[in-house]
């Protein structure tokens, strides 16, 4: 695999420990495996490491190792779908920091792709991290049967049918007067939860689970990516901007849980939420204890 | 494959008549597997269909079926490739016609994707198409070794050391003082050679070619390649507007071989890249003549 002295299952059962290693882990593979020049343009493949380093939290790659490791599965098997699923996070980034997107300036506390470097540089970045992706699986992916499961399930739930399709309805969604829970949480369905339940079940194929984890999985997935979400709305609205890296208050026109819901009944939809993803994890034995302190930290982001 | 009374081979030694079948296999297949309301949002759905039909030539997945029949696979073999390598090609002419990129309110003679519907939404249809592109693969190609290499090919043809990266040199180049014929040559190698090189390559892997009738497919993808975009940039300076379907003098201040090599040296340049592409193609046995009237064809078009 090449990345040094890996081999090594993540042995730490506190989460902040797990992340440290996990976000080593990763970082380590993606710089190794992502293009440089001469073999892609300079100020590509500057376009494209300014989209993924430094990292955000890294919770996708995390999620796909804690949860290969979770059913019995080695890190190695899982880094592959732990970096795609990262570059597509990336590149969605980049996307809809657009000016014809979110028009953002800032992310992560530094100037967007497209103010570093200009706009179709932001998008040919984006087009090459989503590409890549899948690059990256075919070649690192060792197991036939695992490369296809994993390409399949990436690609539907970045795809029409997942997150860009939530992008979508988001983008139509601004400024309507249809905005109830149900349509909310469809949406948010898709733009967040589709990509981190393809986290979690990347991480579950690389590690071949039965279908029972792969079920307690899919439950823990989806609890904490609604939760996810709301979080982010309401740090939208209740947020610091200084520890956000960005400023708060850009999606007044959007749809938004807080919006809906008020910011106190949101708040105690995510409490439910936690508790029901803390529950589902219950059942991943001694793994348990880390989804479940990642299911608080997720909503502890918005005190 | 559901693609209906299809599993016949393409039989036809007029090129026309090939190309007439291929398209209509290949129409079917594109309108059977692209996705649809509800399962994606509709606006979503309708933009991917824009830019998918009507068709422009089918170049790509037409020489994917014509390979993979040459070196003596099944039309039903290719024909997920044939779709993905379309899919490809109409996503990276929806994002280059985007107005941070070539701003074309023409393509085909219609409104292109943005102006029927808007920035946001061309934005997110090419990502859509482009992540679909796999999920076809994924789901279509029954063979896990082809499979693979199918998306190997498809992602590094397509991804930053390829169409990406072609686009973004092409990008770079505008205004630069630096037009060699050899740096024009390079950068479409990347912006166009390697996806038509990849629609031959990935009919000769779905026919599971051998090392022979690839290397004779590659040289012929190489020369019809690059004789295609030179074409392409002698129609900018003398095509008929009216036939292109598009505006002409468009790319002024973009690197072109007329205005690196002047006009009639561009046109000899093409016809000896035929004569080259003609050549390789006599190893293919009876396909021979049919690869040698496509290549003719895209010659003449400058005609």
């Amino acid at each position: 695999m090449g990345i040094g002295s890996q081999g090594k299952a993540l042995l730490a059962t506190d989460l902040n420990e797990y992340v440290r290693q996990a976000v080593r882990v990763v970082d380590r593979a993606l710089d190794e495996w992502m293009p440089r020049p001469p073999e892609v343009p300079a100020q590509l493949a500057s376009a494209m490491r300014h989209a993924v380093f430094p990292g955000g939290k890294r919770l996708r790659p995390v999620l796909t190792l804690m949860s290969c490791e979770a059913c019995g599965g080695r890190v190695e098997d899982a880094l592959p779908a732990a970096c795609a699923v990262e570059l597509i996070h990336c590149y969605s980034l980049v996307h809809d920091d657009l000016p014809a997107m979110d028009n953002a300036d800032l992310r992560r506390g530094r100037p967007t792709v497209h103010v570093v470097f200009d706009e179709a540089t932001a998008v040919l970045a984006g087009d090459a991290l989503l590409t890549y992706a899948f690059e990256l699986l075919a070649r690192h992916v060792p197991d036939q049967d695992v490369l296809r499961e994993s390409v399949l399930e990436l690609a539907q739930a970045a795809g029409p049918a997942g997150m860009v399709g939530g992008q979508m309805e988001d983008w139509l969604g601004t400024g309507t007067d249809g905005a109830t829970e149900a349509r909310l949480q469809r949406i948010h369905e898709l733009k967040t939860g589709a990509l981190l339940r393809a986290a979690v079940r990347l991480g579950a194929i690389a590690a071949r689970a039965n279908a029972t984890q792969r079920n307690v999985l899919d439950r823990y997935a989806e609890s904490l990516g609604l939760a996810f979400q709301i979080t982010d709305d309401l740090l939208d609205v209740v947020g610091d901007p200084q520890r956000l890296g960005k400023p708060v208050h850009q999606d007044e026109k959007k749809l938004s849980f807080p919006g809906v819901l008020g910011i106190e009944k949101a708040r105690r939809r995510v409490e439910e939420l936690v508790a029901e993803a803390c529950r589902s994890a219950a059942a991943l034995g001694p793994a348990a204890g880390l989804f479940q302190q990642l299911a608080r930290y997720v909503a502890e982001r918005n005190r």
